[in-house]
């Protein structure tokens, strides 16, 4: 265990707050055990609102508190509608922050340590888990509730990764990106076979899409296409990696690649989306034997087995498996190799999270940083 | 060019006719110019009749005379009115035999050697090509004919490779499977990314299902879970290297093998048969990470983005670039590492080709060889 000395007296980004032993209500307008944080209760209608403080409940749980959590593009699914509620629903699953208290069968983490976890949770231990897909764990389940001051983490060894030590603040928002965002966009470019010397396209300029550009980099893509129309997203783009812009769309869009790559098309597309539209373009965007990762989560999507068949074009997605790369992922924000915190160019304080989700939804902001 | 020199002598399986010059007319009831040949008219309607023999009509073409053709499953979607013709049509796309005369521009095989083609023809220099995608070619044709004693190839040189030397007559059924059946069932393997050590699946007890188990064995598998309720096709999977048979199917066949594999899925699915049941079947059949190589042709296939997305299954299918894989192919035959001929339990003379596809499409053969 690292204690986290540094903790009560730093406060700057106000990132920190004091370990609840040493603070009397938690919230303003909170009764005891209870806690304001981020519900939706139907389409554009997301609160910040009292709601029950969350406790260990199982002898593998950990308690967080957030240092940042963060609004994802797939919240914005329940947000327009277009994804079915049961209800009142907390929200949030991308987060980093302290460990607050663990349960009695806990071992890899301690309170006091700096930990980024997995949206889905793990047991680290399974076969998925030991393939490598432990987004796919048989334990596992898909969190929310991370846009609050405390979350609950279930299989706390097999999801969280604590840091080496208190991380600067100024690292925050990279390691919250390693969360989700930043792995799911590294996930697509590992879907879709990026190696070396790669010609790669990348569908979608939200967050994924632009931290694919960037992973796509990483892993020494030579020529890396952006799709993308928004003036400020193309220029991140482009700073992340992206040595072409292409702002033509569906079959307009996968012709401009075929031109680009001198007919042949690219070796590897990463698929951001999720739209029917998207995947179309992706798989008509590859050469045959090339490669689409998708991790937009698919909405109405159908793909044709005789196209895919004679497109010859590799297929792989799903809910990235984010705590396989959790390790690497901190290491290279750590090592300062990688900035993938500049996703967020809207911070707010998290009581003002349904302007997050209206930002995002209205592509005002690429994405949102709360701040409990 | 190696002379043909034991050609006019071994004619002990009925595979060797004298070289044109030193016949008379080709067939008894042919005009000259004209030969007899499989051609489908309609919905079982294959007749072996007169067709023009084919000429050098392209500098880069060659003319093979056949040594044996067959039957394949995908000749069956016409044959079953599953696939609409355009009029009476030439059958046949696998094929061995001497090269009878090649045109101008032809340089790698030589009159009188002896060659195995791919089903598709290729240049073998387009960018798809030199990816292993000739099937892909940018040239390409998927060629039609060969259910004939002389067939007409394009590009010779980029479609034909020949052996070493002339074959024993007793290799030829073994050769002649490279050209499709066995080299569409080693890409099956190799697309669905079988390795050493690994767990595969086998959807379809058809000669391409058989073909890919003989492959999975060759790539290392250590374990292949044939699903068969044939036992004549249950035995040749076994002798291939089967260790399992599932004779269960559709989501009662998926729940066996998740039974087989202690909950966890095959890492390897081979999806040799081209309907819905099928790719759903396989995709149940995979571990999240696993992979479904899918190459029987699909009719009527649709995959849900999303189930594929949950299911975390990789995906890669298509025409087999079989021109990639024939030097090794032919290299395992000549060695006796492989006896890949052995699904052929049906010898016909190509006259009584009708009775061949009769015989496959009752499921009374597994698949039926043609001799001129």
């Amino acid at each position: 265990m690292r204690p986290d000395a540094k903790a009560a007296s730093n406060n700057a980004l106000g990132l920190l707050r004091p370990v609840k032993g040493e603070e009397g209500a938690i919230d303003a307008i909170g009764s005891e055990g209870d806690m304001r944080a981020t519900v939706i209760h139907g389409p554009r209608d997301v609160r910040f609102e009292e709601w029950p403080e969350p406790r260990i409940v199982e002898p593998t749980d950990a308690i967080i508190r957030i240092a940042a959590a963060c609004v994802c593009g797939s919240d914005l699914w329940p947000y327009r509608g277009l994804q079915p509620l049961n209800g009142a629903t907390p929200m949030g699953h991308e987060y980093c922050g302290f460990v607050e208290d663990v349960g009695g069968d806990v071992r890899n983490v301690k309170p006091g340590q700096f930990v980024v976890g997995s949206f889905a949770s793990s047991d680290n231990t399974c076969a998925h888990c030991q393939h490598g897909y432990q987004s796919s764990c048989v334990h596992r389940e898909f969190l929310s509730g991370a846009q609050a001051p405390y979350f609950r983490v279930p299989l706390a060894d097999g999801t969280l990764v604590p840091t080496p030590e208190r991380p600067d603040d100024s690292m925050i928002p990279a390691l919250l990106t390693a969360s989700d965002v930043l792995g799911t966009g590294w996930f697509a470019a590992d879907a879709a076979n990026v190696r070396p010397g790669a010609t790669v396209v990348v569908v979608g300029d939200g967050a994924v899409g632009l931290l694919g550009v960037l992973s796509a980099r990483q892993m020494g893509a030579e020529r890396i296409i952006a799709m993308s129309r928004h003036p400020s997203r193309q220029k991140l783009a482009r700073e992340f990696g992206a040595t072409d812009i292409v702002a033509e769309r569906g079959e307009e869009g996968a012709a401009r690649i075929k031109e680009l790559t001198g007919g042949i098309g690219a070796d590897s597309v990463l698929e951001c989306v999720g739209t029917q539209d998207a995947m179309l373009q992706s798989i008509a965007a590859a050469r045959p034997g090339g490669a689409v990762g998708f991790v937009g989560v698919p909405h109405g999507v159908s793909i044709d087995g005789a196209g895919l068949f004679f497109a010859h074009v590799r297929l792989h997605g799903g809910p990235a498996p984010v705590r396989r790369y959790l390790p690497h992922l901190i290491d290279l924000v750590l090592q300062g190799a990688i900035d993938p915190g500049r996703v967020f160019d809207l911070v707010l304080p998290l009581e003002q999270v349904a302007e997050g989700y209206a930002a995002m939804d209205d592509r005002r902001a690429i994405k949102a940083l709360l701040q409990p």
